[in-house]
């Protein structure tokens, strides 16, 4: 077949949708173009709906701008953030795929340490496909890669894995920062090469960043909500950590695994750290009290769906964190109705009509 | 100073001893001069001990062979085993410094990716003198490593970490797989440097390999037992399992870390894997059940030394692992037998003299 320009089918071709949130034209995907191109594209426009967002040829994708979003979800949209990159979640309350993979478009194609590019949505996949390990650490890291195992010491019992529910990736270049280590270090890169996947163990919380992101949508996909930030809310940044926090408590009741390390993205520029500061400051303030409460959060063994684990954890967030600020009690309420908008998207009957006409 | 002879100070030079348990003469210590020429060497020689061990010339060094062993401990050397290298926990015992590197004898320099020889070592000593984070994950691994840092989300308030107790290094080359694993997959080899540095998460467990393993034994020393194996014992290759379960579940308690991946070590040979499956079986076997205990073990919190969580684990190890195999009542019955035998030897009143004339 020497010369013929038919591409390979890449995998899961048909079960995966790339979400990206944007206020810009996406000229980003040129260079992603060799990895994205025969996969389908969820746009969602933040911002000002009237703005054309213009996406480069040969891109199959459909877009949503807020008055889509508010048409499809009705009242029910107040869950959905504005002007925050949070608003990405939606794309993946519509996506009819299995897996997801969600990235800025401010990430770059990366290369490795022998100056290849880095297919980052394959090694997603390969992280999904393959089972997590969050019972016992390996030494040697993902035991399933090629050219690794379980060390010695390892028990047998352990070694078929849990379903991998996210694969968390990493990013060169501009480290994901918050505004204070930003301003104190404004020169930082990150150029090391982790050559690396692990799972984060069982009953471990670590700060989910959605710049880089894949995961099973059928297993916790009801579990990914962003929260609500940005316009009109009093806090910003903390949409990935908040959803990392929720749908972590959630794999480890479940019993499904959560991979970080490989692939990276080259992260292109680093976002106004004076600016990040207004957004996060409550957030700074408000994570010493929300991470202890997401570790010593438990959910009774009746919560045997996501939903339904989702359900009481906005319970007890609404008990527990609403005396911190009222914001959680409405994120509390925020997160309930999210639950309720994704079982109307994905009601078994398929997707309602008002979604199918809202498809660009 | 340009062609002066004289050698830099190495870190910790007055406060480290380098533990090596061995059966035959130490000629791969020439190839670690240049790391190892200027520390303290605490030589255990298995086996005959009217053999003599050859050391090259310009070691600094104390050897100790059975005769040694059994004349400095009396009875209690019954807590020492024999024709294994879980004799090696009796150098930490005799050793009046801080800070324990040990390493197997076939263990070689390995390079880095660069080319370079890596200075295992000095890396250990790097992990044991910055703080540990097994509170929350940080996804760019070490955050005190040079170019890294905290990420976004991670809580300030656990930012200043916590005491380093222990430094797990890795290998190259021979990985420390199984007997079934090696048999398995005889031509494996480990080729994959990962330049990473992290944190084991408190609740986690991992299997401890002693082949490349520092410590500060001012903090961790009592917990570093490597059990009973070897001659006249029903299992063999879990003296170190069991040390890194034990230091384990006695670091979460205590509140320090434990460090996992940097730095590499070139291991040259792998071990018979029918002798190894003769010596594993049982602990194979065994594993399934001692791994559940250590997971679900709890210290009191009168338990506010290593030696009280000690002793209160080795009688939790009698009353529920004694079930299993009388071997575990046994190894209970050493494990307080080491910890008396571990306070006589270090006395606030210093070594006592038996063992200062037991010096070589």
């Amino acid at each position: 077949m020497a010369g013929s320009s038919i591409k390979p089918t890449p995998l899961l071709k048909d079960e995966l949708d790339i979400v990206i949130p944007t206020i810009r034209n996406l000229d980003f995907l040129e260079m992603w173009r060799p990895f994205f191109e025969q996969y389908h594209l969820i746009i969602v426009q933040d911002g000002d709906p009237s703005k054309t967002i213009k996406v480069p040829d040969g891109f199959d994708y459909e877009l949503y701008n807020r008055n889509d979003i508010n048409r499809i979800l009705g009242p029910k949209a107040s869950c959905i953030s504005f002007k925050d990159s949070a608003c990405r979640c939606f794309g993946y309350m519509v996506s009819k795929k299995k897996y997801i993979y969600t990235i800025d478009d401010d990430c770059f194609v990366a290369k490795d340490p022998s100056g290849k590019e880095i297919n980052a949505l394959e090694q997603h996949i390969k992280n999904l496909l393959s089972p997590s390990t969050p019972l016992f650490f390996n030494t040697l890291y993902d035991p399933y890669r090629e050219g690794a195992d379980f060390v010695r010491g390892y028990p047998f019992s352990l070694r078929e894995g849990v379903p991998t529910a996210v694969s968390h990736g990493l990013w060169l270049n501009i480290p994901d920062y918050d505004a204070p280590t930003q301003l104190v270090k404004p020169l930082e890169r990150n150029t090391r090469y982790v050559d690396a996947v692990l799972t984060i163990p069982k009953g471990t919380l670590f700060p989910m960043c959605g710049m880089n992101l894949a995961f099973n949508r059928e297993l916790i996909g009801p579990a990914m909500y962003f929260g609500l930030m940005g316009d009109g809310q009093p806090v910003g940044r903390y949409d990935d950590m908040w959803a990392g926090w929720c749908m972590k408590v959630i794999c480890d009741h479940m019993g499904w695994g959560v991979k970080t390390g490989l692939p990276y993205i080259w992260h292109s520029k680093a976002s106004n750290p004076f600016v990040n500061l207004k957004k996060e400051y409550n957030g700074i303030f408000w994570q010493e009290e929300i991470i202890p409460f997401f570790q010593s959060s438990v959910l009774p063994k009746e919560c045997t769906t996501v939903q339904k684990c989702y359900i009481e954890l906005a319970k007890q967030v609404k008990e527990k964190l609403g005396k911190i600020d009222p914001y959680f009690i409405k994120l509390a309420d925020a997160m309930v109705t999210w639950i309720e908008a994704w079982d109307e998207l994905n009601s078994s009957e398929g997707k309602p009509a008002k979604l199918l006409n809202g498809t660009a």
